[in-house]
């Protein structure tokens, strides 16, 4: 039974969520368990499907399912508890969607989560919607890397197509004599490579769509990164209103292309003279949106619960200006110098062990 | 062992709980839930321990326990999961408390609680702590009421001294010959008789205080009943900046007073040319600072937390003006519009039904 069939199902799924229903959540992490909370906010109660046992997520949810992404009896069973399923990272399988589909709305749907789980489909799908992205080009092979290389000057950023995130599954190429090594280094996995970009800064935009097509897009962040990590974000930072506003359009535009349903973590990069480049899309509450629970009424977790429900989106507007600090790895050990800071509002995810490049928490400072 | 004397728990309980720790709750309302949310906040699990089985906060708690107030064993069983332990209502036996702190740390302390729970002993609390408050007389025989009425100018408000709230417990005198239905309408438990207030308008304060004495009294909120039950707390309201720094000195007066640690909320009739009246205390998070959620970056909840945890207490400043409504019975019906509504912040408690006078949830707009 697909998502855009008629059946029974999809009459119930067209009928909000309401206050006492359950909300699923595919993944346990942090972004489930800032979900789990924003859910709770609402009256609604959550349940956590995870394949480990020590979800962070799982600690504030009404229930919770330990399970296989590729457990179809679990994955039903699961489904049989909620009203509603989504997902707090895009690595989920699509299989484990389609299996739960079959009697339950899942939100963002299947074709979000396609798209952005390959580089190379996504940089496709962006251009086909019309917008910039760097020079890209398919690698499978030592030859199509040469030629590819050939393209972009010699220079790039190899990637594989799938299962890479903050900065995991990349290598960089600075000249020709480098790629059997970047080769070597992905283990033959399909890949894209990148030409790089010669960016001023990088940005992101979180933007709502609702289950009726309507948009809400938060102000975007000038976001820097640490070894591939993200390690602040600023609202507005240096950002001009102009290319603020180019950026939410362009995100609205994405949303739109996908008939998405959820927030979704649109990121750019901003080229000389204000052009935008969209670096990445990803389909679910993002790292760069966590200002938007001190700084605005509706916060992200909250506006993507509300998206996936069929609620009224809330209003992005945010009423602070504010600076948001991963706390990675060991940062986390310093919680209490940062519980004494006034004015710092605090995170920590309840993960048991800290490993270096784990998010661990996060610090936002209203300006 | 009492909680002034020196034992090895008292050693472990000076050292700060730290963030995996487990704080335990006594009692699973709506309060419980928004303290558990707020301790997820900052990586601490809670556990929830509640008569009933369908405890809004035990839905975002990582434990339950379902135990009655007098089963020891439930309760010592309890306590030995958490690192500390506090409550969200004030009618928790005393003799519960004192099981708990054999073995862990019950903050805020016995004293606060046993003080709170009887209108007679908190009156003379507040009046021997320099306070004031409106005339009162303790009533146990139809005598004492009409010997108390002829002090008062035969009308006041007859109370019950225990087990009160949102006007529960309580009958309206206009004069002396409605003192007996009032007697019988109290079924001859111990009384109170509280001369009547000409006030002006009602506040509260909320107050916290850390485990080294230190006090953050957040800016008073004007409060409006209606049948007894708080309906709307607006900050700054109609207070002038004179009136509302003597309530919240008076109100850090209050919380040294009982050496309490925790959040306290401290309630005051505001009579003419600015005199403030202490009506009464509550030794938890209360209603009326449901706004700091929003206009804070430290809520209520939050410092409740961070108080009983031995952690700094944060600043208490407010970043915006903000009016709480809440939702009572069939108020919360109306959530679809409300969701809809920008600017308004909606909190549900996930009550599973509806019933007349009991709190749904509450809403905060930030002005």
């Amino acid at each position: 039974m697909s998502d855009d069939g008629a059946s029974p199902v999809r009459a119930v799924a067209a009928s909000p969520v309401a206050p006492g229903d359950v909300v699923g959540i595919l993944g346990g992490g942090q972004l489930g368990r800032m979900l789990a909370l924003a859910a709770a906010r609402l009256g609604l109660k959550t349940r956590i499907y995870a394949p480990e046992g020590d979800a962070p997520a799982a600690d504030v949810a009404a229930g919770r399912h330990i399970g296989r992404y590729d457990d179809a009896a679990e994955l039903t069973a699961f489904a049989a508890e909620c009203a509603v399923v989504t997902l707090e990272f895009e690595n989920v399988p699509v299989e484990a969607l389609e299996i739960i589909q079959r009697t339950r709305p899942v939100r963002p749907g299947l074709r979000a989560l396609a798209t952005a789980q390959d580089r190379l489909v996504e940089k496709q799908f962006l251009r086909d919607a019309g917008l910039d992205t760097v020079a890209f080009h398919a690698v499978e092979t030592a030859a199509d890397l040469a030629e590819a290389l050939a393209e972009t000057g010699g220079a790039g950023i190899l990637k594989t197509r799938r299962l890479g995130y903050d900065g995991k599954g990349q290598v960089r190429i600075a000249g020709p004599s480098e790629a059997p090594a970047a080769i070597e280094a992905l283990n033959g996995a399909p890949a894209i490579l990148e030409a790089k970009a010669a960016f001023e800064r990088e940005l992101s935009v979180i933007v709502a769509r609702g289950l009726d097509g309507s948009i809400a897009a938060y102000d975007p962040a000038e976001n820097r990164h640490e070894d591939g990590i993200l390690a602040t974000s600023a609202v507005p930072g240096g950002l001009s209103p102009d290319v603020a506003a180019a950026a939410r359009a362009q995100a609205a535009r994405v949303a739109d292309a996908l008939d998405y349903v959820g927030v979704l973590g649109v990121e750019f990069f901003e080229l000389a003279e204000g052009r935008l480049l969209v670096n990445e899309i990803a389909p679910r509450v993002h790292n760069s949106g966590h200002w938007t629970l001190e700084a605005c009424v509706v916060s992200q977790f909250e506006q993507h619960i509300r998206a996936i429900c069929g609620w009224p989106l809330g209003d992005p507007v945010r009423h602070s200006d504010a600076v948001m600090t991963n706390l990675i790895g060991e940062h986390a050990a310093d919680w209490a110098r940062l519980a004494a800071d006034p004015g710092a509002a605090l995170h920590l995810y309840g993960k048991a062990e800290i490993r270096p490049g784990r998010k661990m928490g996060h610090v936002t400072r209203l300006l």
